[in-house]
């Protein structure tokens, strides 16, 4: 190993789910196996860098000011809004079709141990939003760990001045399991199994 | 999703061990929860790309004409040389610390169906080394599937006219590992290359 490759591997090991070996390997595919993909996947990363932004109303990745689900104006205007923690989640859901209102991608959950207070998380819109699109169910697809029943604790707080129902999905899934690896079915009757919180 | 977005999750999807959800997982990492990554990985991208090499005489990585495996003159130099398919394995090997010979590194291994032939992996220098180097025994440190079977072949052909002796790694159940939980073939390995006790 030389000094150049193991700083590339550094780099590639703080991707989520990248052990040091997967970097190891991806450095060695990137700089001698396959030296086309490095310039291609490096460009690739500049473009999307310039272009992809977070949405300025829902968190959601967008290349305009907002996202195309935010724009739809076919979603249900029933008046929910779906809070998950990270994109990945939104679109897992979106990929289920078990839901097609709206939602709030918070980037984050609370973790006071880990120093991590509501003002790292995607809220200075958040009881904005609540009143002027007038939410009546405020669904809270959060896992159902620590943080991420601080979180929710949390924002039912936030919200108990407004009219608003606070629903949590349905835990058919294991404890402990994310949104992001549930099959669509599960998060089908999660969602649908969703209670009053 | 966005074009950009979706640009940068079929890069990232060609990495090896990646599939399309931790590509997903990946681009929203690198573009929405933390950006300044981006940049320091497509830079780590760039940095190593205009330093490392192949070894010019091994194919090991490195960032002069030669490795520092080639260069290192305290290596055993009882004449063995042990030919791998990536440069991934070589540095398992020497992870392991059970060699400490030479390496010849293949960058890949014959596959007639998918049309690689002895022209594209790293042979040029192959025969040179072998009468240069007085190589004594040539370690094939190879996959048993049929491609690395083939391999094996052709390099033992390549060398029949020296006097070599070929040598392939032992297979068989992994140290620690149980019978129970062992796939057939490997059982099919570990029982050929059973040994008097
Ligand atoms: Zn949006
Ligand atoms: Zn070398």
């Amino acid at each position: 190993m030389t000094p150049a490759f193991e700083a590339l591997q550094k780099e590639l090991k703080r991707l989520p789910g990248v052990g040091l070996r997967s970097a190891e390997r991806m450095a060695i595919h990137l700089l001698l196996e396959n030296p086309g993909a490095a310039q291609t996947l490096s460009d690739a990363i500049t473009f999307a860098r310039e272009r992809v932004r977070s949405c300025s109303n829902c968190g959601n990745v967008c290349e305009e000011e907002r996202c195309s689900i935010c724009e739809d104006s076919r979603r249900d205007d029933s008046g929910s809004l779906c809070v998950v923690e990270h994109v990945s989640d939104l679109m897992a859901i979106e990929k289920s079709g078990a839901y097609r209102g709206r939602y709030h991608v918070l980037h984050g959950k609370l973790s006071p141990i880990n120093g991590i207070g509501p003002d790292r998380l995607n809220l200075s819109n958040f009881e904005a939003r609540i009143a002027e699109e007038g939410v009546k169910e405020l669904i809270l697809a959060l896992p159902n760990d620590v943080e991420g029943e601080a979180t929710c604790h949390y924002l039912t707080d936030l919200v108990k001045t407004e009219s608003v129902e606070v629903t949590r999905i349905g835990f058919g899934l294991p404890s402990g399991a994310s949104v992001l690896y549930a099959d669509s079915g599960t998060l089908k009757s999660a969602l649908d199994a969703r209670q009053r919180y």
